[in-house]
């Protein structure tokens, strides 16, 4: 086990944060379930549910499994129940009173859920608490940058392997499964989290020749093959050649924390046309990196990646064939593999310090191939600069 | 890729069947946006929403991508969209009317995305319509019986190789890595897919000696250390040793059908107390084998197992450690991990024919280690058989 624990100064200035949001919107209180919050506001992703008041405490009720909520979480009020039906006494008898206002996460929770929760909660209105969430977990501390720089330490560790064991003859999901075991060995948690139920995280983006031109179902540039109709995106059984473009979009998680990085690779070489588009992203990759700065729009951003991926003539490839363009040019990136803000046209979101989000730019020539790159960026004081520590460059191994 | 295809019967079948049930209901029209109901009913996983009239032909809309979408569905109106505001205007031309009475799957809509849906889709009255998805999913066809038989003897394979591959002084997660690549190679599509939002389905459920007796988070007998507070489930970072009991709970997944199987590995050896609550495991499961049967209550089942459990002395460690039982011994099992029907205290489903749950009568003693077994069992006409095709063993390596 990691000698791993989220500070109490941390929790402590997470709650405040959110705290001023309340206020400020005139909620009277949050109750949070979902598990990636619930770790964000306690340090423990144990099963329970987390009342935050607009003021005062918060209360974490525990279902299963109260020692270990006790050693993990800094939160002061830590109680077991047995069922979540005892919840509404415990917030009447801690606080005098049920909220008026409570918000929930209504971009998560079912309406199934939500329909229990509305008579276990009796307040007299509820309203939307995610987009404050999505606030305050947007920017990052220090130590979240640091607990993110130490997943794009283990992460450029397997792309070094990724560089010494791919050879021919290897499936995609073969190959993807050695270099995760590589990193599973050093502590990545394998189980990438995505916030949205229809999309499904996986770090076996691995498209090979073909394969990454093969547009499908994710709003990404690219799909892959996958290994079934029942699952039509990723790595598929396509065995790994010399001579070929092979595009891994690896996401790597360390103790909950997310990177998600794209690099070019080939065996022996790659044709011509792949090359000039691979070394073309990069040179869009190292603009957004020189320009990137707070005060900035996020879609200026994804403005300056189009402009110069059309004057290097990559206009009808550039995000996607023509007619499966995505709008977006990258994403927000910590706990979870998608968090905000979305680099997308005509988002008017500023940039601020300790914004973290992944850059992608990408090439998809359709039925032929993928070419691109992707790195995470922190958006600092003055400017920017890459938490990913994985060589800028093309991997021709 | 695989050679696989959902056949046109099977989709006709599934959607004559749930057509039944709305018309009984007195519902007009199911509106299914779940990526695995959406393939359930259509044969694609493409990104797309599904129109089923309570009479008539379903309207299958692909936003992206149509190609493979029309390759993978036997479905007769497919359409290509743009966006998902076209919707209304394309039930409206085709069917002539909004529906009044609209089942959407409130089990995983978001409240956020129900909200939207309202506007998009302006029927006089939403109701429910996921436990008449669960009900037709619940019943499996011989087709869909081959497809898991298929999974199982991949299964079986994988088990194999872990009896071969396992030794001293792998962590957890590397063997796991390592067991899950060998099945990648063959088919495996690594993601397990779960319904509820607040389980994360993972392949990884491997507890070596104390690992087995940490009580956690899940909802099952047992939860393991994980590999962090962020993620405190399933395998983590201890090596496996000689002389430890190691339990295997493995997922597999090919072409989107699941199995769940859990057995007691050991390196030459494992202490008494761990063999003899292995071989009680093993008892229990065979007396399940022996008395399922169609017509019982899924209840009545549970009471099996647990008069066993008792009989021989568990009834402590049973299904959890005192305090932290839990009152199920087994889960239907087919395009997700957890299906319909739960085999649970209390509850008065009736086995039918058909039906594929897994069962896993488990001891727990907390802070020592975890012993049980798990199996899949399909329901007969006369009673049951095993799909799972492991060896009904305790594997000493």
């Amino acid at each position: 086990m990691e000698d791993f624990k989220v500070p109490a100064e941390e929790i402590d200035y997470r709650i405040k944060k959110i705290q001023e949001l309340l206020l400020k919107k005139g909620i009277d209180g949050l109750f949070i379930v979902q598990r990636v919050d619930l770790f964000y506001f306690t340090g423990t992703a144990q099963n329970g549910v987390l009342y935050i008041p607009s003021e005062g405490e918060p209360l974490l009720s525990i279902i299963k499994y109260i020692p270990r909520a006790l050693k993990e979480s800094p939160v002061k009020n830590i109680v077991e129940i047995k069922s979540i039906r005892e919840i509404q006494g415990l917030i009447r008898d801690l606080y005098g009173k049920i909220p008026h206002i409570l918000g929930l996460e209504f971009d998560v929770m079912p309406v199934k859920d939500f329909n229990y929760y509305k008579t276990l909660l009796p307040a007299k209105e509820f309203v939307d608490g995610s987009p404050l969430i999505h606030q305050t977990r947007m920017i990052k501390s220090e130590w979240e940058i640091e607990q993110m720089q130490r997943t794009a330490g283990l992460s450029r560790k397997t792309f070094e392997y990724m560089r010494s064991a791919i050879h021919p003859g290897l499936s995609e999901m073969e190959f993807a499964g050695m270099f995760e075991t590589f990193a599973r060995k050093q502590g990545h948690g394998a189980l990438l989290r995505v916030r949205n139920y229809q999309t499904e995280g996986y770090p076996w983006h691995i498209l090979s020749g073909k394969s990454g031109g093969m547009v499908g179902l994710l709003d990404a540039p690219t799909s892959g093959a996958g290994t079934s109709a029942a699952f039509p995106c990723g790595g598929g059984s396509k065995l790994l050649s010399t001579d070929e473009p092979i595009m891994i979009d690896f996401g790597t998680v360390l103790n909950g924390y997310h990177m998600d990085e794209t690099r070019m690779f080939a065996i022996d070489s790659m044709p011509d046309k792949a090359l000039r588009a691979s070394r073309a992203a990069i040179e869009i990759h190292d603009e957004l990196l020189e320009k990137t700065k707070p005060g900035m729009t996020v879609s200026e951003l994804f403005q300056i990646s189009l402009s110069r991926a059309k004057k290097m003539g990559y206009e009808d490839s550039f995000l996607g064939p023509r007619g499966y363009k995505v709008t977006f040019v990258g994403h927000g990136i910590g706990l979870e593999l998608v968090e905000h803000p979305i680099v997308a046209k005509g988002r008017d979101n500023r940039l601020e310090p300790g914004m973290t989000f992944s850059l992608e730019p990408k090439m998809v020539f359709e039925n032929e191939f993928a070419a691109g790159i992707e790195s995470v960026f922190l958006v600092t004081e003055i400017g920017c600069r890459l938490i990913s520590k994985v060589p800028v460059e093309i991997f021709i191994c």
